[in-house]
């Protein structure tokens, strides 16, 4: 038996238990993995709201990211072997898998080899981070040198992770932060100018720093009535991805601002990218050479061990972190 | 001395007055019309109401499409001469142009010969709302044999071109349309399902056409509390048109429709094709194509004279009409 994460009603940080569970052995295409450290992600705290994409059936298993040593493998899997210390990248559906525990099933088409040089804690937290900031900003999105992205959210992990891939391109990531507590420590990440949306003016900000151009792409992980003012900040034909939906409640967007700007509005998982094989091996690429040469670091917030799940959910809540909260097991 | 249709003030179709004008010679790069005969468009009743992209500085002229007789030529220009037979695409601001009169300055990068067998009336309404329609299914959205479109307003010129262009791709053209009053005219136009909005579940007719996949493309010039029940009727990777906003109110968006989907939404004004040399040759090849073959036929709902301009913004603002409303001169 394995201690694992699960729920078995809709709820806080407290439905969250730690269950004595007989995790099942490896099919094939798949592989069980001796946990070592997980990555959490906002996706999780939504799912065990009732908030995702989809209902959670009872008991629920969640988790997306992971770091460890193979345990076994499933019949026919020659790309890994007992033994190779592997991360886990969102490529999957919590109704199929689930990370959160100590011992966990995981297919082979969601795993990356462990980069050198990195510890299991930080290695947990890269790669949903920097694939979804990359699919965006990069394989959609197309950003270029000199181009200038509001990224809201900046504090979070995959804030952090595009304040990064911008500044690979030569673009001009500009953070958006509610108050101007955090205002330091983004300029510190990389971002090249700080906007306090709750003290000052969004747009007149984003005109002064573009010259009146507006900026090519925002990358918003909120949504909510703020989304009027990042699309109203924006340039003829720029791009806004919604990647996250922290307010699930209905945009309100202004129709002549879309319109008169030939503007795009796009809602973006990174499964697009995880689920293609191709585009998944243009991330891995694009990842691993920012890792060694050292201009992608993943920032850990703060690290629980795996019995203080719940409070690890309720400081992802408190939105007081900069960065990546992470488990250690 | 001319007359121009102009407007002094903001307001409903009464506000069109026909001025004597002294219409000014033409400079380079552009030519003055004899002008036989215009197509109407939304745009300008939106214009005359003050709630087009830009504002109107009065007196303010007005009209996107001609056809027309070349009067004089301005300085350097030798692709066109006196004489010709043209059509003017639309490809420049309401601030600098309009077409609205017996005689009118247009740029000769907005200038198309009239195709052969073509009457006036005909030819002045067929760039705006084919140009428009292949700017979307075809440059952009590049639209397949199979996909499914959803095309709101269908029985506008804009909609009719979209369902022949449908057709000539082998996508599947689905009308939408309030009530079932314009059913039979939309699927003689070549709509393969018509359903009507205000009488029909516009999702469930969807899916069923679909086998529950959902339609790949929604092209829509209207805006307002559907485009949510449009959004829920598309695909995984489903793209929305905003190429209008008849309701100007803000579109209430449902976020988790556009992240669990990662749809697009995107805003679309023609101007992005015939302002850019590359592209509006190609709209000009595919349409001109079309049109020689048949598989293209403007459909023209009625003709008044220009004395009657008011008359005639009054029954475009009637939705009574099927096609396109045009002024003959």
């Amino acid at each position: 038996m394995s201690k694992v994460v699960r729920f078995h009603r809709i709820g806080g940080p407290e439905v969250l238990q730690i269950d004595d569970v007989d995790v099942r052995s490896p099919n094939a295409g798949e592989v069980r993995i001796k946990v070592k450290a997980l990555g959490l992600n906002r996706a999780e705290a939504m799912y065990r709201l009732g908030q995702y994409t989809f209902t959670p059936e009872m008991p629920a298993t969640l988790g997306y990211e992971a770091a460890g040593t193979i345990e076994s493998v499933g019949p026919g899997v020659t790309e890994y072997a007992v033994g190779d210390e592997v991360n886990v990248i969102p490529a999957f559906s919590f109704a199929d898998y689930g990370m959160y525990g100590e011992l966990a099933v995981a297919p082979v088409h969601a795993l990356v080899r462990q980069p050198a040089g990195m510890t299991s804690v930080e290695a947990a937290g890269t790669w949903m981070q920097f694939v979804t900031a990359y699919g965006a900003l990069v394989d959609i999105g197309n950003l270029q040198k000199g181009d200038t992205v509001l990224i809201r959210a900046a504090s979070s992990s995959v804030g952090l992770a595009a304040i990064q891939i911008a500044n690979i391109l030569g673009a001009v990531p500009v953070a958006l932060t509610r108050t101007s507590e955090k205002r330091q420590a983004l300029l510190d990440a990389g971002a090249a100018h700080v906007i306090a949306t709750q003290e000052q003016d969004l747009v007149s900000e984003v005109n002064r720093i573009t010259a009146g151009a507006g900026a090519r792409m925002a990358f918003d992980p909120v949504g909510g009535p703020e989304v009027a003012n990042v699309l109203r900040a924006l340039s003829y034909l720029g791009i806004f991805f919604q990647y996250g939906a922290l307010d699930t409640a209905d945009m309100s967007i202004p129709v002549m601002e879309v319109l008169g700007k030939d503007l795009t509005i796009r809602g973006y998982q990174l499964f697009e990218i995880t689920q293609d094989p191709e585009r998944l091996d243009g991330a891995k690429a694009f990842i691993t050479k920012g890792l060694q040469s050292g201009s992608l670091r993943p920032l850990i917030a703060k690290v629980f061990p795996l019995a203080q799940i719940v409070d690890a959910h309720r400081f992802m809540e408190s939105n007081a972190q900069i960065g990546k909260i992470a488990i250690e097991i």
